[in-house]
């Protein structure tokens, strides 16, 4: 499926993966709202399968397959989240998954995938490398790529989150997400633009990799050329698809530097006793900069995941 | 209230707080349920207000005073989480409240105390310090003590989390919660042992400081003369009335070592994205370790607070 998802799609993941995934709870913080003068309500999509929202799209991409083509397996590049997320989808089927992951991959991150009883395929730590491995592999397997964002089956599976959160909190203003390759925000956005709900989806990127804002702002979709910042979820530039439903129903992305970043993740985790990884704490940091207006309003944030390398805390 | 507590003092205690504590949610490890072949509940009292259970207790003994009682106010000493606890729990009753802390307190505990308005009252690192110092302020202000744990009122309210507990996970075989004065588990065990419910309660201490095993086994109180253990929490030695109870209502005390603690507390972070401290932590550990059979059982684990040092973890 490589249409433009709709939020029908939505509905129909929603159904289709509700028997694996966590219903993840919503947290408040009074002290927040005190502060900011607003109701603010996380989705903790960290305490989701594999620790992030990613296993929503990885597991209805993996379920929308005929049995013929999940026989060949499925297959994906990752550094991230979503390798994690598609061999645990893969496993529910018990069909094959291999992921491509450069060399100088983080083994934690290794190690989630292979928990799962993913293949790791290691490559040289570059774009084309990458790109290369993964079409090999699919050359003699015939294995489905799963892309981590510009897939429809993906998209529509992220948009579970927030079609969730509308169903867990009422009246919702305002719903902020991180903005990587878009799938979260996109998919989140075909909820919130449904049925004029009258709800603003703002993203929030980190300055470092801000090529979402400046895509929207020109109009044009251009790339992050030397990705600088610590959420490393958020490295990735838009795709076709999730540009095209950014343009026509996100209404702002601002941006954050890593030091806010970095204070709102401490500060989340010492307040909330909740472990939220930096590319979630972008939307946090937006939150306490006041780059986004809150005042007297409804806020629903996705908390995009809790992987976060403990043995390396940025503070 | 010096005598022993009751089942139904925990009953009219859960009454009293129930407009101000949180209901703490429970959480849930396929992955541990399938290391041990038991069906584990964490109730996250992390997630408490203050960050620990001591809220509850700190709680129902402010709101049991008398007006004439409360105008004089309230006094602990403490270095943790009960100084928070009472001077939160004092804020709603809008009464003066003194916490006598070691001049060598943690900033950050201070912090906690000083953010309900609790005024800090500093001594030198002794307990016969800090006695001086609680028994010269009480004289002069006559304002009410609040023992951390050994306190009829405060053993009831701490009491209040098992029986939520009941409330949410139905039939629970077997309580696990930390032990340190003993105000957590002497509540604990009033409740599961009330109505015959059949289910065994255990303690877990760190070996470091190990004082109620002792006491259980030898049926005599004896104190921890050198506690020596990251979980700085359960420091203290039983009381006379949370000796009382144990011996007449607890099944087996077990111990853990500091390094199956961090190792426990670590795995917590990052599998169930939650901050325990380490005093929590050493529950975790009991049940990783092998430490009390759960084979085959429905076991709860009283998670008693979230305020670790995020600038000293121990791993």
């Amino acid at each position: 499926m490589s249409n433009t998802p709709s939020a029908g799609d939505v509905v129909a993941a929603a159904e289709r993966i509700a028997p694996h995934v966590h219903r993840t709870p919503v947290f408040t913080s009074r002290t927040l709202d005190e502060l900011l003068g607003a109701a603010v309500f996380f989705k903790c999509e960290n305490l989701q399968k594999t620790g992030a929202f990613k296993f929503r799209g990885a597991c209805n991409a993996v379920l929308s397959l005929t049995d013929e083509q999940a026989r060949a397996g499925v297959a994906t590049h990752s550094s991230g989240n979503h390798g994690a997320a598609l061999a645990c989808a893969a496993s529910l089927r018990g069909i094959p998954v291999r992921v491509v992951m450069p060399e100088t991959a983080n083994p934690a991150k290794i190690r989630a995938v292979t928990h799962y009883r993913g293949e790791v395929l290691p490559c040289a730590p570059t774009l084309a490398a990458r790109e290369k491995s993964l079409a090999a592999y699919v050359e003699e397997s015939g294995a489905t790529v799963v892309h981590p964002f510009n897939d429809a089956q993906v998209i529509a599976g992220q948009g579970t989150a927030a079609r969730e959160f509308f169903e867990q909190v009422a009246d919702l203003d305002l719903l902020l997400t991180p903005v990587g390759g878009g799938g979260l925000i996109s998919g989140t956005a075909l909820v919130a633009k449904d049925q004029d709900r009258g709800v603003r989806v703002v993203g929030v990127e980190p300055a470092g990799a801000d090529d979402a804002q400046r895509s929207l702002r020109s109009g044009e979709r251009v790339a992050n050329t030397a990705p600088d910042t610590i959420a490393d979820g958020l490295h990735a530039s838009l795709g076709p698809l999730t540009f095209a439903i950014i343009e026509q129903s996100v209404d702002d992305i601002v941006t954050v530097n890593d030091a806010d970043t970095v204070h709102a993740m401490r500060w989340f985790w010492e307040r909330l006793k909740l472990v939220i990884e930096p590319s979630a704490a972008v939307a946090v940091a937006a939150l306490m900069q006041g780059k986004v207006d809150v005042s007297g309003r409804r806020v629903g944030v996705i908390l995009s995941g809790g992987n976060a390398d403990l043995d390396a805390l940025p503070w």
